[in-house]
């Protein structure tokens, strides 16, 4: 049995784990990330959480094939190295060279984008059988990641499928990218904390907003959990929600048209009551012919282990 | 040297012609579509053009390698079976099997795509160094084609790269594919005559309106010709048009981030006038880093002969 290390690195955690090569999570580890602080201090805590994994794990890390970490923001896979991240003050950090060397080993190092790491995860662990997978993530972000022909789907400007980052409203909302009415501000997590937070602001007397203040806060499920009960104000929400998610995987397909979409991030397990709506719009609008293969749409079954369970096996992209 | 056999589909005219592997076309020969008569009379008189063509260049059609077809509308290029079209009623017409029972031939016969054709002619003709290349063609609709690794990229589903059919209004202009918002409802050639003709009969005093009336019709050049000359509505309307024209580009630049986008159709004589905007929306909108290898856009150098070359040279895939 081979072994491989991996890092998730987020905003808040640096997440590792030891991954055999049937997919099988040994041991995982975890260090606040610190995004705050200076770059080298949070390289040498990346370094610190594969020898946690490892050593939860019972073994070396000169037992591990390889290290991947699945990054946010751009990486140049080829080189190792982190470009630029939004959320932490990274900027050209060469993670292969400086991890190996707190490390004080050589061990072969791989880096790429969260989502694609999450998508390549999906594609070995659950759906090798596909020709095309499109993975999307519906979190703090929207993410995407794209695997053709058994290969993760590289781009050629350190990032590819960034279906968060495609306009669907002109001169809409300014996203963090810079651009204007990007998929992320209407389709993301986020963005539903936010359209449910402004709907219970205007409209107080709702049972929405009682249940904002009866919750002390507004997430994910809010607008879900009274859909489910017959709710307007939930449902309102909830469908526009819906249609913004709709337009970006009918985008994201019609464009690629692969065998598969994924749905990923917590959200996704709200199941059929998301996924219902996304086919029937996918039926009408998916640009294609009746008696022709259709793309199927699913859920991440990985769910938060996706991401380093793809980073771990990027050594075998 | 070897030659390839093709034809251009379209709405209003059989294209067909004699390629060499060169790219030299020997001959073209056309006969009128007449979209309105019986199927089977249409692939007769495809089979008629490959005939005349092969004639004009004096040779018999036992010495092509290869026929290749490029359609508009969904193709099972596996099969040579074409599945549908929007404005001809062929639907699951057997291309390979009707042509060669007419012609008396078993001659290897290839279809795609229409824009893919383009894709694959320019690629193959001026950029064999690209690892990744996207052609878009602004006309009557908005097509798109993607060459990957030295491989038209297909899709599942009978289609692949229909960025025309990418929503970028929510709830917008129903397009002919019965989705809401289509980039080819705002970015096609027909859009922009629509979008002039709308300006010029809201404002009649204009200098817009008076060239309209003096020239007796609307073309895709009117907005573009009083552009250059200073004129408010005509900046109006290229301004505008050329936005969303930007925005489908960037769109699929973020989702594949190709090495090159190439601006085919006629419009795209319209040089840097057109594409210096798009430039500059590329500089702030598309998603990556400083210090990245960036997309270059380009305008298709092939013209109208792009699709004819790049059927003939489908049997190269």
């Amino acid at each position: 049995m081979k072994y491989y290390a991996a890092i998730d690195l987020g905003g808040t955690n640096i997440k590792s784990g030891i991954v055999a090569e049937n997919g099988e999570i040994l041991s995982k580890a975890s260090i606040p990330t610190g995004a705050d602080r200076e770059p080298s201090l949070i390289v040498k805590d990346m370094a610190k959480a594969l020898e946690l994994a490892a050593e939860k794990a019972g073994m070396s890390l000169d037992q591990v094939e390889s290290i991947g970490i699945g990054c946010p923001g751009i990486c140049d896979s080829e080189n190792g190295i982190l470009v630029y991240t939004n959320n932490i003050p990274f900027f050209n950090i060469d993670l292969r060279t400086d991890i190996n060397r707190y490390l004080n080993k050589s061990i072969p190092l791989y880096i790429d984008n969260d989502a694609n790491c999450a998508a390549w995860g999906e594609y070995l662990m659950n759906h090798r059988d596909k020709k095309s997978l499109v993975l999307i993530t519906l979190g703090t972000g929207v993410g995407g990641g794209l695997v053709l022909n058994g290969q993760l789907y590289p781009g050629f400007n350190g990032s590819a499928f960034e279906i968060g980052h495609t306009s669907i409203v002109p001169n809409g909302l300014r996203c963090t990218c810079g651009r204007a009415g990007c998929l992320e501000q209407y389709a993301s997590v986020t963005a539903l904390i936010r359209q449910t937070a402004e709907i219970a602001e205007a409209r107080p007397d709702t049972a929405l907003a009682k249940k904002v203040k009866e919750d002390g806060k507004v997430t994910g499920k809010t607008a879900f959990d009274l859909a489910r009960s017959g709710d307007w104000e939930g449902i309102e929400i909830v469908t526009q929600w819906i249609n913004y998610v709709a337009e970006g995987i009918i985008n994201a397909i019609n464009v690629i048209q692969p065998e598969i979409v994924l749905i990923g991030g917590a959200i996704s397990r709200e199941g059929d009551f998301l996924l219902a709506p996304i086919k029937k719009r996918m039926k009408y609008d998916v640009f294609t012919a009746e008696g022709v293969a259709k793309t199927e749409l699913g859920i991440a079954a990985l769910g938060n282990d996706a991401g380093l369970i793809g980073a771990a096996f990027l050594g075998r992209n």
